[in-house]
């Protein structure tokens, strides 16, 4: 992978150079955005790949109205988890009939942490990390209360887990890349370190897939969750993905047995008898016309290198921290995430204790970014549809705001539900 | 409520007659069935609404592609789980507030079967049809499992359910109308006998929403849920329903604790505190696509009268085994279904020893039925939009068929997956 270096001092016509060289730069018109504005949200919600209307129309009026039923298997609805997942594995480093699309992550996050507890009958403690997107934990908190309280779950901060490992450790459940800075945790060596006490290592790819590598069967990783609307482009609350090592398939099992997880669906058995393969791990019918859409996304993402993903996003996000710091010194911002490129995702974020006007401000001014309590402002470079002109532009547009002090007008004050 | 008496021996004058005379023909527009297709399997897949193709046109390239996260505000994206289950409420005999749109039938049952399970600490029985749609039972399974096998899952058949209730039994959850056969359960009845007991009443409506009045309320049932793509014609897995009444919400609590069952989703606070109301049996972020669509179906369910609906069920599936026990005389078929329009949903099931190569070659000529194993050929009849000629048209043909030894043909024959 090559590290591209930010001058000292870059200016737009720098900006301007690079996107002319940019490799990845053809693939930005596979998307459409809005003429001018600068999204730097697809870490929450990715953009839309012009394919994606054409697709839909197709699958509405063709699969669904036209061939009605026959579809299931004309069109393979009843296959696309397991089709859609084997396309999506080789951007997480994992195998053939691993990864299954479906559900929601925080159901997925309840299958695996099921099966992982249910693996481990004589340890009591899962870790998470503290800080983590709420959902995690709670999802772990709805398992042990389902078990009885059999184990507790235990959270830490980034640079305690490895030391909170121990024999009592069922699993560690750690997102990969922290939704509000953007933290890497080093997957080898913590998936190492649980491995080494026994434990299991499950991995949360939420911000991470799509956006830089991964390489689960690399790391050894036991299971792994994940969703495909961020940078994945699948669409609004597209089906999640869930990967099951191989040498667990057949011994790991989730407790919601549904009829598309019976080894024989269509027999109508009166017992259930589990799928012996990752398919024991799909529930029920998956919402289709959602689903189909994240096929778009993910063939514009297996056109691309990720190595030339990973390096551009890193060139992005120093560009942009470099730019801030430079051009909004002395306005308050701190980074909130790490400095090195290397242990950060393709995000950045900056603590304001005016995060919330400025961000409001910044978007009437057509940059998305998002805001999160307290004072976090966050901005998602993807790196498949940002470029570097989009950055300089962003920060353009920042400065104006903090030196004319644009975010102080009333409108930008006014609380309302933030997404 | 109209009763429709059928003629000893009904013509294709007396259909298109009725077909004239029919309020709900002018609804039969607002469908996109294909050209000479006689389609009678909307008990598997509903037809797609004309509205269908431009609500996803609408959603993909202007919610998602233009608007992007800000939709999840501005289009209503976060509430429609709720709005939708407003209203589709009056559908099912609930209140506002009672029912949420979500996820699929088989994790919704997970839930309220969980709920229930923790409502009843001292009982240790659940009661459920054993012939049922195998998903059901195998979610019981699960369940029962889950909680180290506190209880134990008692398989009735039809007439056995009233007399297995006991001081036992948690609840039954029990579906309303038979997937295969067809047959009505006495819900008023059932909810009343379980309820006497001190269980609790639980149906699935996956085979009556919306093409049957159904009384949640009138019977004071306690939990339901249901898919929206078979009479509902939200479009393939569309998202499903699920019932809470309001009785029990803030007592009920369901195992799967994401964070949109928060309190305060948006607060990220550290550990779960369950919502008071409906929403804490919301998991996590919803496939929004598939979810937008159920509500161009339930528009045109609004605007239909369901006594109306009813009446042209039932005379639909009488003047069906009709015209086959007359025209298809000599030929096999043996009613599968209740004969009393009163006890029987709105599809009509027929056992043939070859019923499957039938199928078959029903399917060739257009009309659209299904198989299920071993025997049964199944039909369903949406009154809106299947009328009295295509009931006519689809019997000369099975007539046809059979007379013709058609389905004796080896491309009939052969054996493929069937949905």
């Amino acid at each position: 992978m090559t590290r591209i270096e930010i001058p000292e001092a870059p200016d737009r016509a720098w900006c301007e150079a690079m996107d002319r060289a940019d490799p990845l730069a053809p693939l930005r018109d596979r998307f459409d955005l809005p003429e001018g504005m600068i999204y730097l949200d697809g870490n929450s919600l990715g953009a839309m790949p012009k394919d994606a209307s054409a697709k839909a129309q197709d699958v509405v009026t063709r699969e669904w109205g036209t061939d009605l039923i026959k579809s299931w298997n004309s069109a393979g609805w009843f296959d696309l988890p397991v089709r859609l997942g084997d396309k999506l594995a080789p951007l997480i480093g994992a195998g053939a009939g691993e990864v299954i699309v479906c559900d929601s992550t925080s159901q997925n996050l309840f299958k695996v942490l099921s099966a992982a507890v249910a693996m481990r009958p004589d340890r009591n403690v899962l870790i998470l990390e503290g800080s983590n997107f709420p959902t995690n934990n709670y999802i772990a908190e709805g398992v042990a209360a389902a078990t009885g309280g059999r184990f507790s779950v235990r959270l830490c901060e980034k640079d305690e887990i490895a030391g909170a490992i121990d024999a009592d450790t069922i699993a560690v459940a750690i997102t990969h890349v922290h939704y509000k800075t953007g933290h890497v945790h080093d997957m080898a060596a913590i998936t190492a370190r649980a491995q080494a006490a026994g434990a299991l290592a499950i991995w949360d790819l939420c911000h991470s897939a799509g956006a830089m590598p991964v390489d689960l069967n690399g790391c050894n990783a036991d299971f792994a969750v994940g969703c495909t609307y961020k940078y994945l482009n699948g669409g609004p609350g597209s089906p999640a993905f869930l990967f099951v090592a191989k040498r667990h398939q057949g011994q790991a099992h989730q407790p919601v047995t549904g009829w598309w997880g019976h080894a024989a669906p269509f027999a109508f058995e009166p017992g259930y008898r589990p799928q012996t393969g990752l398919r024991q791990f799909l529930i029920g019918t998956q919402p289709i016309l959602s689903m189909t859409l994240v096929e778009t996304g993910l063939d514009i993402h297996l056109s691309a290198d990720m190595a030339e993903i990973r390096s551009k996003s890193m060139a992005l996000t120093d560009l942009f921290i470099r730019l801030v710091e430079q051009r909004c010194a002395g306005h308050g911002f701190t980074l909130a995430s790490p400095r090195d490129a290397a242990a950060r995702g393709s995000q950045v974020s900056f603590a304001h204790a005016d995060g919330y006007p400025i961000m409001r401000a910044l978007i009437a001014a057509g940059v998305i970014g998002d805001f999160r309590a307290p004072d976090t402002v966050r901005f998602g470079f993807a790196p498949l549809y940002v470029g570097y002109v989009d950055v300089w532009e962003a920060v353009e547009r920042l400065a104006a705001i903090m030196n004319g002090g644009v975010w102080r007008q009333p409108e930008h004050q006014a609380r309302e539900a933030v997404t």
